[in-house]
């Protein structure tokens, strides 16, 4: 009963204080919508591209100012050769929580010349998507008010500068509003993401000190086609493997030497078959070992999930999908195996009477909690093993080949491992209340793809981490005109604004 | 007792026959290489790529010229859009035989550019291969006597013009020293066999009646490494078909679509794997059924033949070949399936998170006697249907994807059927001997790759067919500096003298 008392406690205060910062946040966008605007118009000006440290440190140093000026104290962390992470902390006296809020500055490499504007970092305001017939508004006086249609158009304006300009935007709002923190607030906003996040697990270690946090919310990707407010709390791990399987020593003429000299394109695809059923079934010894099942919550949340499945196989063209009666959303909760590629001689027009060298293919496998990168990568190894290769990683020499009748060379390319956060824990249902006293109800996600940067967090850190996306879904992330619907910020800054305030569980805490 | 009579007088009248006609054919060479020569190296001016109507018309016409000078009675025999075949009947009075003698005078295509010489069309005399440090000499005159190891560097000079000057010399030399022919000898040089051949069988049926011949002979390909001449007894056939399995309308990405969305690579694996054992057996229904074993003169020269299987194992960098203990020679008398080519989404610095939308694959099956190209087709498309495949030769429609869900399109891409003439026969022992005679021992060897021009005459006519190789291993042919060694020409003007004398049968013929 004690138990009991206290959810219904929390439950109340997460309801007050979620409505109050909601509220505050709407009350003090509405009034300042110019100046948001023209902050982050400034912030998309900067020049973001992977491989430009001068650029990125420029970004790195506008986001910092942005922080300070909302009382934050920040810091550069500086990793050799590697864009810093700006680090910032607003410490709320007698707070017994502490909570990380995660984005990032680079963008995506731009192709300028694919782009309708201007160009990807000169902002463009359109009166809605381009696709719908959008036309230019002008700027810095957009005019009043503002349409929750109009669009900015620019690199980054949805991946992911819009976490940083709604961020500070609702921690301004909560302070002019006077709306009490009940947490430490930290900001950790990274250069590398679009590069994979390459050294963010030796930045992690290095400041594990200052980085403990009971929860991360990592407000990155996008909201689904329906628009409603969602949460992912975890993503798949990833494996990707290059495979290289040797013939002859060149190319031969398959009108003399078939029958005679092995086919590595054979050997390729009857390893390959080996590997995975029809069904889509990985046939690999253990492969599934370990992986932990899902929960009611999660289960529930998949179960109540609008489906577009029948649409989507329309659409693509599909008799059937795979593993029969599956959804699309109980399969992303599944681990997978997927052949990304196969090249060997050649096909059409350019196929000869000839037996190829060499026989490639590039893999990968989808992780779901409870498996682990390399272990699973070393079960595929012992898979090729056991199907008679002999596994090397280098290109194998003279003396290999003359030794060995099957060889398989496996070149490991990433790894990240899975994460998920239980939806039963405590803090999760914390959040889904704060959220949907903001917003209604939300769409709860178990895992969505890989993301290197949440892997490398729950990985290091062993913090709970929760996915919060905002921007809209056709912002043709990762392309050419990219763009940010301007009522996805509106609603960004509130959903912020209430994690921001997210009240203390109503115990004495962890 | 009386076939062993008549088998002992074929015998002796064939090496006295043979003993008269190389002997004629040497001593005119002797005292005519400079004119031979010459003719030669005039023949070799003639531009011959394919696609160039006008030039190879030009060819035509100096070989039937050529044919004229020598008292053989020519004719163009012409099919719309194609280079004429250059016809020619020398009747000999009261023989009871008819030999026809083929070649080819197109050339494969040339890139000038990589031709160590001024062009593939400007002959130049070398004083031995370009690899062991030859140098020019000059033409016309280029001294006396000539070296057998010099090398005319030309295109067409090894394939397939040498045939043609060695097919005119060998006449020459017979007509003056007056060595009689027993059989009615013609001649038929055609222009499109780098094509492929392609309306050979049209022309054969056309012109039946005057192509009628109790043996042909292909003056055509090349000797082996060892330099020992050598005769033919037939060609695989040969079945080239392109598969393409169809996944969703386009790539999709895999971090959220694995598991649910068919993977096309994937279906494709499966079905080649199940073509096609590891020992390289073929597991389609009926595939052997019908394959004509080979007679005891087949077996008996394959285990004559020299064996470089050893040495090509160590230069190939291969530990084992495929099928165990089978060797080189007995593999090309076996039906092989063999895959030219799969490409399907991308392998390397390419690869992506991605479900490729197609998957391709390029097969070719090469065929031995009692085998049926259209058969084997019709067996594999079959084999496919039974793994759950829909098989169709066009592009799907939307409503054929979104009806199977496993959908191979099959598109049949080239076919020629086998031909091999049983070393047993009456007309295949005569012109063993003969060559023998005038060569000394040669290689027996029943079949080597597909050779369309082969087949359709195999085919159209009925007649048995033996291919006579005359040039230099390493002449380069179909490929920049091609070759021809002056000794391989002298060689071949015998050869072909013996096989333009070779005697009637001794009983009372067919």
């Amino acid at each position: 009963m004690a138990l009991l008392a206290l959810l219904v406690a929390t439950a109340w205060s997460v309801q007050a204080a979620s409505y109050e910062a909601a509220q505050a946040a709407r009350h003090w966008r509405e009034t300042h919508e110019r100046a948001i605007l023209d902050e982050f118009v400034d912030l998309l000006r900067l020049p973001n591209p992977p491989q430009d440290p001068v650029a990125l440190r420029r970004n790195a140093e506008a986001v910092s100012a942005m922080l300070e000026r909302r009382g934050v104290r920040t810091r550069l962390l500086e990793t050799s050769n590697a864009p810093p992470i700006v680090y910032g902390e607003l410490a709320s006296p007698g707070a017994r929580q502490t909570i990380t809020f995660y984005a990032h500055y680079d963008g995506y490499p731009a192709e300028p010349e694919r782009w309708y504007t201007r160009g990807p970092y000169r902002p463009v305001l359109m009166s809605t998507a381009l696709e719908a017939g959008g036309q230019p508004i002008p700027l810095p006086n957009p005019g009043w008010p503002t349409d929750p249609e109009w669009r900015l158009y620019a690199r980054s304006a949805a991946d992911d500068k819009v976490a940083i300009i709604a961020m500070a935007s609702a921690l301004e709002a909560l302070r002019a509003r006077q709306v009490p923190l009940q947490a430490n607030v930290k900001f950790f906003i990274e250069g590398e993401a679009e590069s994979g996040s390459p050294r963010l697990e030796q930045v992690l270690r290095a400041h594990r000190q200052i980085l403990e946090s009971d929860l991360w919310l990592f407000v990155d990707g996008a909201l689904p086609s329906n628009r409603q407010q969602q949460l992912i709390f975890g993503a798949r791990g990833f494996l990707a493997l290059e495979l290289t399987v040797y013939g002859p020593r060149q190319e031969l003429d398959s009108g003399r030497f078939s029958n005679w000299s092995p086919n590595p394109a054979h050997q390729l695809v009857r390893l390959l078959a080996s590997v995975r059923d029809d069904s889509g079934k990985v046939l690999i010894d253990g492969f599934y070992q370990g992986v932990a099942p899902l929960g009611k919550a999660e289960l529930e949340a998949i179960a109540q999930a609008p489906s577009y499945d029948q649409t989507l196989k329309q659409e693509l063209g599909l008799a059937e999908t795979e593993g029969g009666a599956r959804t699309l959303a109980e399969a992303m909760n599944q681990p997978a195996l997927n052949v990304r590629g196969i090249a060997a001689g050649a096909v059409g027009a350019g196929a000869a009477s000839r037996i190829p060298a060499v026989a490639r293919a590039s893999l990968e496998v989808h992780l779901v909690k409870g498996m682990d990168q390399r272990t699973t990568a070393a079960r595929l190894i012992d898979h090729i093993r056991k199907q008679g290769f002999y596994v090397t990683e280098a290109e194998p020499s003279e003396g290999l080949r003359r030794s060995y009748a099957r060889i398989c060379r496996v070149e490991q390319k990433a790894g990240v491992n899975p994460v998920r956060t239980p939806m039963e824990l405590e803090v999760s249902q914390r959040v889904i209340a704060a959220v949907e006293q903001a917003r209604g109800p939300i769409l709860k996600v178990p895992t969505t793809g890989p993301v290197p940067a949440v892997s490398a967090v729950a990985g290091v850190l062993e913090a709970p981490v929760i996915l919060v996306p905002i921007a809209n879904h056709d912002g043709n992330q990762h392309s050419h005109n990219e763009n940010l619907r301007l009522q996805n910020l509106w609603d960004g800054i509130e959903v912020l604004a209430v994690l921001m305030a997210l009240p203390e569980p109503a115990g004495p805490g962890r």
